[in-house]
């Protein structure tokens, strides 16, 4: 259900991303003081060319439900924090030991593997700290943010992502079937994203209808996302992604495209998007951001 | 000041470890599905044996102002959690290397080292979920939720313990001064301790001088505790300890003992203690266990 409405979805992209990394770099003081190196490790990989897409998606998530930014953004700030340290720890050599990211070097590359690893964790526990900034304590229900810790702490640990990191990690190297493949995606990457987006909609005091309508649609895309990674993995340039293309398939990843071919799973990942529209058919025009980031996944080239 | 009512600690330490156990038990299912490795991990180091002192100090410390460990025993339960997590990822060959603690294997050992970084990661991350647990949310005001989360991720993040333990690791080896020492005893060990006792007071609704003589009382006893792990690194008994005395020389840590000599650390810690005790004046008996805590600590052997 394409939707009369026309919104460009770059320059929404590229504001709504020019306001997150402006809060961002509000949050974090100067480096200074015996544990300068920590701050700078965080801020390195922060601020290392992220798209921004798990805090723009709460954003969007809070407009289709009629709130306004302000009223998630220490929130949104927060899942770009989340992200980066498990992208960190994910880079380290006793994990996916991966020299570049986004063109750039690895943070143990920069820093050494110990203030690496630290930094990761001062990355994600200064994320709860976020989401009790003042400005979203002062604004939003206590209930609703609560609710948003539980899912998110949910989201990003043992039953989400962290849980799927294991199977990625354990998995390599194996013949495994789809459903190994499905439980790794939907966790490592699916539960962040789709914890994204119901944040903001949480957040902004959607009701439970639209609450599940907007959970559905971020499961979605959260599965689709991860699949076009699988495929850009195969497909894309180097140069476009600032990392090695085919390295999935040499360090022995379990893929989507490995375990049903690469024409099936584009065929998945499209109807993956068709459905997650779908799923805000009820929503206005304001849910066309949403709409607009589910066609960005195929389309995206890195 | 030695108070006339007389309180044997080690019955209430056991009473207290017991509830803290039960809770930490019931709170982590069985281990099945595909990411189990990683809930054993997390249940293998969350009960190795630690003595559960953060939990008992949250509980002392809601105890103290006249609050009931009812109220306080999710958030006291995710402060271990932090204190395992911590524990975890020091142990990593990329930071402390080390292949015992508490007289078993690290985590790393039996698990593999990515197992047990995601281990870490995951109890960090279920942390805060505790802290919103719905029979705290139930039972406590919000915002004084809120100021817990907001001074725990602090304590154990860059600003505190994360902080602490990047100090610790680049300072290996070197020739450091008493002030960086300080910097790093207060932050790795001290931060969270104190964070501890303060969190319990707050939940159960102490008042603003309350609340002040309770965080001078963790932070003395937080940097006493540290210079403790120093003085028995120095003079325990492997057996006792559940690893190899001498290690902090053998590793080129900065100690209290290394920078001021032993007898000048113990002078200072005894001094920590009875200054903790003193920061408790205004309290009645039901401060006993804080004050029989700050005790022990200079009398315990492991």
């Amino acid at each position: 259900m394409r939707s009369e409405e026309s919104l460009d979805l770059r320059p929404y992209l590229r504001e709504k991303k020019a306001i997150v990394d402006r809060t961002l770099e509000a949050h974090f003081p100067v480096a200074e003081g015996p544990a300068s190196d920590l701050i700078d490790a965080m801020k390195y990989s922060l601020f290392a060319g992220g798209k921004r897409l798990r805090p723009i998606l709460c954003l969007a998530g809070a407009e289709a439900v009629g709130g306004t930014e302000t009223d998630v953004l220490p929130a949104a700030c927060a899942l770009e924090l989340i992200h980066t340290y498990s992208l960190i720890h994910d880079d380290l050599p006793l994990m996916d030991d991966d020299d570049l990211r986004r063109g750039k070097p690895t943070c143990h590359k920069i820093f050494g593997e110990a203030v690496a690893l630290l930094a990761g964790d001062g990355l994600l526990t200064e994320s709860f700290n976020l989401m009790t900034a003042p400005e979203l304590v002062e604004r939003v229900s206590p209930h609703l943010i609560f609710k948003v810790i539980a899912l998110i702490s949910k989201a990003a640990g043992y039953r989400g992502m962290v849980g799927g990191q294991v199977v990625d990690i354990q998995s390599e190297g194996k013949a495994v079937d789809l459903s190994v493949v499905e439980f790794m995606h939907t966790h490592k990457t699916g539960a962040l994203i789709s914890a994204s987006v119901a944040s903001g909609a949480i957040l902004a005091g959607g009701d439970k209808s639209e609450l599940e309508a907007i959970t559905s649609y971020g499961q979605k895309i959260g599965l689709a996302f991860q699949i076009s990674d699988d495929i850009l993995d195969i497909e894309g340039d180097s140069m476009t992604m600032g990392k090695e293309s085919g390295s999935d398939e040499q360090k022995g990843k379990i893929t989507y495209p490995a375990v049903i071919g690469l024409s099936k799973a584009k065929q998945v990942q499209s109807e993956l998007v068709e459905a997650s529209i779908e799923s805000l058919r009820a929503f206005d025009h304001r849910a066309e951001p949403l709409r607009q980031i589910a066609r960005y996944i195929i389309e995206r080239r890195k």
